[in-house]
């Protein structure tokens, strides 16, 4: 078995398409699309946070005040890649975000599992922004 | 299956027992170790990097310029957690890094996939810092 040709398009096409569908709604200030893809022991880093964020729970939590905040008006999801293996895929794609004229550019990681029922839900979430030389 | 079950303590011994080797040489400036454990398709993040780096032999030019120049005098790997199945795992720890007094404060995630030979691989590297408010 060649692990390097684990990869397929299926499952490439499918978890970019979850991805979207989440960020998506995400830009509209709706963080349920994130939430309901993410599995209860889903870890999470983003900037702001002095430590790794751990358990869906917890992400909730931190979500909550976040609700109709965000009001993205175009985003470019740049170059996306998965690497997959049967059980678990990872996604990687720079983002570019617009508020009015703003651009804000990110990293982010994404990394799914499958699970009993055959859904792909993310059990590690990592973005990051640049540092401006 | 459960999935939520596969992950073992042996892997996740193992997997932190390669990245603490890794890193322990790039704190006395020799990238050598995480180049080692990268495999030929390995995407790699930092804040300094506009886009994703794709490859090893990408990783390998950004890294030669760094040869000698690290020298962290002191770290901490806090709360490493490792969510394994039977070929992929993933990693994440919050790192601080001691250079004379200052400390860096970083977040990582390392993708680890099983190859042929039966040894882990990382295929995703993702390094951010916390942006201070």
């Amino acid at each position: 078995m060649n692990y390097s040709q684990t990869s397929n398009s299926d499952v490439q096409q499918r978890i970019i398409t979850l991805e979207k569908e989440a960020l998506e709604k995400w830009n509209h200030g709706d963080p349920s699309g994130y939430l309901d893809l993410s599995d209860d022991d889903v870890t999470y880093f983003d900037p702001s946070l002095e430590r790794r964020l751990d358990g869906l729970n917890n992400l909730k939590k931190y979500y909550e005040p976040i609700k109709g905040q965000v009001k993205v008006s175009k985003y470019e999801m740049i170059n996306p890649k998965v690497v997959a293996t049967n059980e678990m895929a990872v996604l990687t794609f720079n983002l570019h975000s617009y508020i009015a004229e703003n651009v804000s550019k990110w990293n982010c990681t994404e990394v799914y599992r499958l699970n009993e029922n055959g859904e792909w839900k993310i059990v590690q979430t990592h973005w990051s922004n640049l540092i401006k030389a």
